[in-house]
């Protein structure tokens, strides 16, 4: 089916779905100049939900920047959501699946627009992300403000960590259906390890199987960063036909118009990368012109329109090497020449980030410039945030302006790890340059901290479960995460001495057994990934090149961009390994195996409309776990795998 | 009218409000047994509200015990209300006044059962109190979070500190009309101040003006504590009929079922004090029943029913004079036979609180017991942490059940105040008995640590300042407010200086003059309120002795109480000094002339359904104020006398 057939296919069977994530409300909320920025351009996402009158907004995590928003984000977004999305619009979707098992985690278990007490003229659909994933004692999120408001279905909240059952929403208009599955944030060396466990249960309708349109919503990294942490796409199970991929700011809708989205040939989907609509660092992929996805699926076949933000601010990210800028020999004034020679290229580019402006009355116009300035000499450094004042009320970010970096010689590249500049090494973790990298190089530095610089030995906390404290701590505010961790692993340490009823002279000596036994059993898993760490760092120091920044098309009047047509594969070409129209499927993916498994047994379930998507799961049972202590896994809420130290 | 009158009067005709104040939702929540008490109290006020099938519930203040809520508390507040006042059932209650006035602070100016959007079933009236008063740039308490999703109706918000104006919600049900003036939480001293210069502007509606029932509610210091910052009864305007006062948190619904609604003979109004529904310090006033009330408002007739709280924990509070316990002489074991002799007692109070036991299935059972032990000699005191533990499981509060105080010697209290032991007073004022009686004292105690102990001065911040910081990080968790009152005495400092265009080495010398001059402006007050804190002082603590708690009834089976028929005077009798059926009135009260005095001319709207109530305020501007600097006021939302350091 191409463009022209879809547009001529029934109205009422298809679904328009505006596709948008990581808007982070309250991103440099206390910038006098920012403040707005998240909000305004998640308004422009709202307003474009409303002008193409789509079916429902799907959203990929991180709405909000913070764990906990303050009380202005929380205000400003509660505010927006009311004023777009409730209304007297009649909503022509059906709600198939079984909202008590949809929503299984909320106090309301029922979608909003079934809710007689509300009337929804657009519904939100949104999953957790990494920035406003729950804590607290109860796990709870602030998404879960927002769904217990009623303004959004919260959907794709893990409830048992020890083990992810995947159950779709199932939404029927007209005659097309879409199984929606959704996978909120959970830390990547976890679900890799889920993944590789087996521990991953994918449920499918058992009715019409094959005739469902799969969307897949995750949250993860999505490239192989520095710690090889990152959902592979390999892991995902071959009967999704779209995955949207949340996380990863870099917008991949542009390139892939013209690419076609990416294929993933081994499992036979597409994938969408929406990326962020508020740039929250100031690094290349984020310089990208922003974009939300407007996805029509009719039966089995879809088209995306992007659709390009027109309220984001201006963003332009160079960088300068000084030593191929033809600057005279070092000497007097040689810092000067420097800021010189920089000023004018930074008000060229003031002048090229008004190529941006698009027109919106409320796109802010002030742009953001980061230039990363390479140089070889100290003479040539200088104050960056005072010449940066040079540009006061002509950027954004006059403070962060510059970034000076000693540029790197060819030859320390090949050198051992070892022999690298630490204080180099820091600069880099601290520039925040990297975007999400900022974790995965925490992490690493604070293993090599305990494990080679201090040699010291933490007796009863863990390393990993710091690390998840600090993370969580500065990059989301989350102070409750120290208390949390401590209370966690003292009480285990507490139970662990208590059970043996120590001797009070010998407690020392036990906590000190009781770490090496740890070590041995859990926290093995960080000697080995620190070793593994060292190797990817040394690989990646090696491949990790500067990209460049391709013109950007500023085709600002016609924005919105082409039509392009995607035609999933057939069933048939499909469901490799899989009995065709099985009722109550269940497919759990391994990363390693790549290919999709077990198939439930007994279920009986009839009508599509409940419970349909329940499935036996004893084609899990009978899988051997790698792990060293399978527990019997009982389906609580919220359960914590009490032998897995990295969650805590 | 009579109770036989009231029942008999038309239904249609008779308002029924559930009137409740200081639920504290989120108190003790980190506190394993105590954390759900606020929520259960609450849950309870909802379900008698659902029950008795309320026109309206109205609160009185600190609906919040955190200026920020905590995720789990917003969400289960929010929760809580969208279970209870979501619904079908119509409202038979018009709104006659003018929605953008009444609420002009809000986002969304429209009360929530005439959204189309939302099906109310229970409208829920709320002003802020102290707790969960609006902080942060934009000023916004969570209360607004509230109002935005729609679930409940925030009124009284005050949005300029400089002159605050009353303008009623205008309520029609049948034949009857409600007036309802709301006032949030303003700092006592300001608010005195307010009605000191004529700066409080009440507002009637032009029409059938002696027609309402008025009501207002308030949430402010009662009692004339230690420092005289209260609300004075004869403050207020003699036009009023009822009174609801929130802040206090001892129930005074019991004692005024008895002695009918306290009357003030000078105003000519009933005062209703609902008390909290949940005990935030374990002193006295808090260990009574707890209780909110049933109004019933027919045209100028009203009739309260007073109704038991049956889920508020068991609290008992008693004192014990060791000396006056025929505990044997002091020798061996003193402190040991002390402890015995409290276990006895206090086993006989866990006892005794058994009967504060309603059956009601969510009532908490493990008892508060807080016994205050008067000790003479050292040697009867114990480690009372250690001997709490001995009612571990048994009391709710193990760790501060009892609390060692040294006998007043008879002699002392008679002394000059510099001659008490100034342990003696920073122990009192850390036992936490005194309740809301706290942020006084540590106000005292920062004036004369300034003022006479280190003889420090304060060169840029003000003290009045420092306190409200000090008091708001303590009492509500709020950081937010030292940076803000830094940053506003900073910037005050800083504009003083660049207009003087002062020379950098005359910086020293330029502030040490913004002081002076300052401090024979505004901080004149604070001398003068040294002044008067010490004498208040010295006064109090010559008739402050420890009430004593008189038994309480335990009519559980029958615990909704009497009804009580109150008559409001006509208004004939009252409307002293007015003429009647004055259209816009305008009515001003000051705190000394205890005399309405003010009526407005020109304003000639008509109908009472909009803009009734706003009147001309030039009677305001004919004042002659005893401020220093007056500056022209414009209307603008949250306006800060710039001239005053008290609220920064």
């Amino acid at each position: 089916m191409d463009s022209l057939a879809i547009s001529e296919a029934p109205v009422d069977d298809i679904f328009r779905i505006l596709i948008a994530t990581d808007t982070h409300l309250g991103y440099a909320e206390d910038d006098p100049e920012r403040c707005n920025d998240s909000f305004i351009a998640f308004e422009e996402v709202l307003r474009l939900a409303r002008a193409h009158e789509v079916d429902f907004l799907l959203l990929g995590g991180d709405l909000f920047h913070e764990t906990r928003p303050s009380t202005q984000c929380m205000h400003k977004c509660l505010e927006l959501l009311r004023q777009y999305c409730l209304g007297d619009k009649p909503i022509s979707v059906e709600f198939l699946s079984d909202q008590k098992l949809n929503f299984q985690h909320a106090s309301q278990t029922i979608v909003n627009y079934y809710d007689p007490n509300l009337s929804i003229s657009i519904p939100v659909f949104s999953i957790h992300g990494n920035h406003d994933d729950p804590t607290g004692q109860k796990q709870l999120s602030c998404l879960d403000i927002l769904s217990v408001t009623g303004f959004v279905n919260y959907f794709g909240k893990w409830t048992d960590l020890t083990e992810v059952k995947i159950s779709p929403i199932l939404l029927r208009k007209g005659n097309s259906k879409i199984a929606l599955y959704g996978l909120s944030h959970i830390k990547d060396e976890r679900l890799s390890r889920l993944f590789r466990d087996g521990k991953v249960q994918w449920f499918r309708p058992d009715e019409d199987t094959e005739d469902w349109f799969n969307i897949f919503v995750c949250h993860q990294n999505r490239e192989e960063r520095g710690l090889a942490k990152y959902l592979a796409e390999e892991s995902l199970p071959a009967f999704l036909d779209l995955v949207v991929w949340g996380h990863e700011h870099e917008c991949r809708l542009e390139d892939e118009r013209r690419l076609e989205l990416k294929w993933n040939p081994t499992r036979e989907f597409y994938i969408m990368q929406p990326g962020s609509s508020v740039a929250t660092s100031l690094c290349i992929g984020e310089s990208q012109m922003k974009h939300v996805a407007l996805l029509n699926v009719c039966k089995r076949k879809f088209k995306v329109d992007t659709l390009r933000l027109k309220t984001v601010r201006p963003f332009i990210c160079e960088t300068v090497s000084l030593s191929e800028c033809n600057l005279p020999e070092l000497g007097d004034n040689t810092s000067a020449k420097v800021q010189d020679y920089l000023e004018e290229r930074i008000n060229f580019w003031i002048d090229e980030a008004k190529k941006q402006l698009t027109g919106h009355d409320k796109q802010p116009t002030l742009p953001l410039i980061r230039v990363r300035v390479e140089y070889k000499d100290e003479e040539q450094t200088f104050n960056t945030i005072r010449f940066g004042q040079r540009f006061h009320s002509r950027v954004a970010n006059p403070t962060d302006l510059v970034l000076l970096k000693r540029e790197k010689k060819a030859s320390s590249r090949k050198t051992k790890d070892n022999d690298r500049d630490e204080r180099e090494e820091l600069d880099e973790l601290l520039e925040n340059e990297s975007g999400e990298d900022w974790e995965s190089k925490m992490n690493y530095y604070m293993l090599r901290y305990f494990d080679e610089v201090s040699r010291k030995t933490l007796q009863v906390l863990s390393l990993t479960g710091m690390n998840d404290a600090v993370t969580s701590f500065v990059e989301k505010n989350d102070k409750e995460k120290f208390k949390m961790i401590l209370d966690h692993q003292m009480n285990k340490v507490c139970k662990y001495l208590c059970d043996k009823k120590i001797d009070v002279d010998r407690i020392d000596e036990e906590i000190e057994n009781y770490r090496i036994q740890r070590m041995h059993a859990g926290d093995q898993q960080e000697r080995e990934e620190l070793q593994r760490l060292k190797s990817t760092r040394e690989r990646t120091q090696k491949i990790e090149e500067p990209t460049t920044i391709e013109d950007e098309d500023t085709d600002i009047e016609n924005g919105d961009g082409d039509i392009t047509i995607i035609q999933p594969v057939q069933s048939t070409q499909r469901g490799r390994g899989r009995g065709s129209r099985a009722r109550g499927t269940t497919t759990t993916t391994r990363a390693t195996t790549s290919r999709a498994r077990g198939r439930a047994r007994g279920t009986r379930a009839g009508a599509v409309s409940a419970n349909t998507t329940r499935a036996n799961t004893s084609a899990a049972s009978s899988r051997q776990s790698s792990r060293t202590s399978q527990k019997t896994l009982t389906q609580t809420r919220l359960i914590y795998d009490e032998d897995d130290e990295d969650d805590f």
